[in-house]
């Protein structure tokens, strides 16, 4: 058998921990043999929710911490003065080698904070993104980055355009993914002066396949791999996919039940709809990763529920397996030369 | 009867014109008989239109234009050159106090431009925001600013607030309008270097009632009447609105037709969900007021049909007899002393 995967999960962050986050490790260690997963955060309650399973002993692992980050508490004060809360024990067995990826629904700024802190940044990565990756009608694209580098500079936009392609390609698969630079327009010359920087940088760069501006209108259909953008108008564009899907989503409901003919064409097409609309899911996806780091770093929806955790704790194997932090750092490094 | 509100109509702007603008503009006149509209444009091509429709000759004149700019023209140099084209010859009615109002499907750079260069702004106002209704599960809120000020400052944004504040009670009877502005959590800290700079400005302005922070997620539940934001953003939350919108309702299409139960089903909630989903279609609520001007300038989509048209020259009226032009004077002239 081939060594493990090992991942840290932070067993106390998000609205349904400790129940669903330890649902979400046996989940992924009793569908993948190859996962080990380091359970950090309060022991008695951890085992309590383990107890309820049946699994491969040795594919988990409980650390004790007895501290808790809470989402609204100042990140950088946090990660310093918690030293056995869950995020930071969790976030210190990526950084001693003991673990390969770390997994959390808690606090984001806490995890950004504590990512570039602890585990710190590939040699060469100005900034390291936040990019979760989004529902289209061709499957899924990079938004990168939602994450709290807010006024980014050009030079920050070219690295996300590079980390985000070495994502697509070895960890989705997508061979020779297209970048698009997020716009207020198609042509060259729109856009704010951070837009109009970037985009003569990212036309000169050789190791990406730029395919130019894309309008907001036209990332849900598809037409970009990578999306490049700062993290204000990253996490404005992720936020709107929720707002407007769900808002749309209850307008079908309460539709559907206006008259007894609506309510029983309701019945008949409920099963096909929930297939459909499963795909515009984006807790499907899995949590987004920090890139950037030596490290993966991998934040998970708040309110996630066991599955998020499950796919979360899942792709950090295949971004193990396929070294992404070696190529990202080949194509950082290429840049600087 | 009351003295007609005159509003200039580029009868060829838009991908539909001049069919569907012509049709718009008799829609309007033959729904109320308080309005005249100038068509600007081909005389030869909008009477031939106009021959196919009865209605009440003395509301509808033509102004004869014979250049047209088109939507990839660099604005400044088209407006500047271009004098004999429908835009700046509809424009030129509003300057020379022929007409009221102004409704344009074409060009957006050279409406706003020329909004600027010929109707010309009103004393005070810095830079004037394109602002469209969004819908909402409340209603509509007001998105200030779409437009081409990207790179705003924050004293524009404070305008906006109020501008926005102005439009939502005139013309919209909104009783104190709620105010947000967008940004990336709900805390006074949060935000990039524009928000943080102009939420104590907003905060601190007496004669609006500001809310805080609104997360794009909140845009569609409607929880702020008027959604402050700079330029780039408020295109992203447009156009995200269109794309993301778009994309479901054809992935919700495609589900009832993958089974025979999913479409009968789906011929039976047909109508209700039509209606639900009209409450949604941006098209209903006219085109998107460039505020700030010395007479009203209203820019619709350039794929709108003649319904958007029609709304967008009845919005006129409301507008005009609101006097929204000089309630924003006082306003924007009270923050000055």
């Amino acid at each position: 058998m081939a060594e493990f995967v090992n991942v840290a999960v932070d067993a106390m962050g998000g609205d349904n921990a400790p129940v669903e986050i330890v649902k979400g490790a046996i989940d992924a260690v009793n569908e993948n043999h190859h996962v080990k997963v380091y359970l950090t955060g309060q022991e008695e309650l951890i085992n309590r929710e383990l107890a309820k399973y049946t699994y491969n002993k040795d594919q988990i692992e409980v650390v004790h911490a007895s501290e808790v980050i809470e989402t609204a508490e100042p990140p950088v004060m946090a990660i310093r003065r918690k030293k056995d809360s869950s995020i930071v024990k969790a976030l210190y067995l990526v950084k001693d080698g003991t673990c390969d990826a770390y997994v959390s629904a808690g606090s984001t700024g806490a995890t950004l904070v504590g990512g570039q802190v602890i585990v710190g940044r590939i040699k060469g990565v100005e900034r390291p993104p936040l990019a979760p990756l989004i529902p289209t009608e061709k499957g899924c694209s990079l938004l990168i980055d939602c994450g709290a580098n807010v006024d980014a500079r050009p030079s920050h936009l070219v690295q996300f355009a590079k980390m985000g392609s070495v994502y697509m390609e070895s960890v989705m698969g997508v061979k020779n993914p297209k970048v698009g630079i997020v716009n207020i327009g198609a042509e060259e010359e729109k856009g704010n002066a951070l837009v109009k920087e970037t985009y003569p940088l990212l036309k000169n760069c050789p190791d990406i396949h730029f395919i130019g501006s894309i309008e907001a209108r036209d990332i849900p259909a598809g037409d970009a791999d990578v999306i490049v953008c700062e993290a204000f108008v990253g996490n404005v564009i992720l936020k709107m996919y929720e707002g407007v899907g769900g808002t749309l989503i209850k307008k079908v409901k309460e539709g559907m039940m206006t008259s007894l003919r609506s309510k029983i064409g309701a019945l008949l097409v409920k099963p096909a709809l929930k297939n459909t609309l499963k795909a515009f899911d984006l807790e499907q996806y899995g949590g987004a990763p920090l890139l950037g780091l030596n490290g993966l770093v991998v934040k998970t929806h708040g309110s996630s529920s066991s599955i998020e955790i499950k796919n979360s704790i899942l792709q950090c194997i295949t971004f193990t397996e396929q070294d992404m932090n070696q190529k990202i750092k080949e194509k950082i490094t290429m840049e600087e030369n």
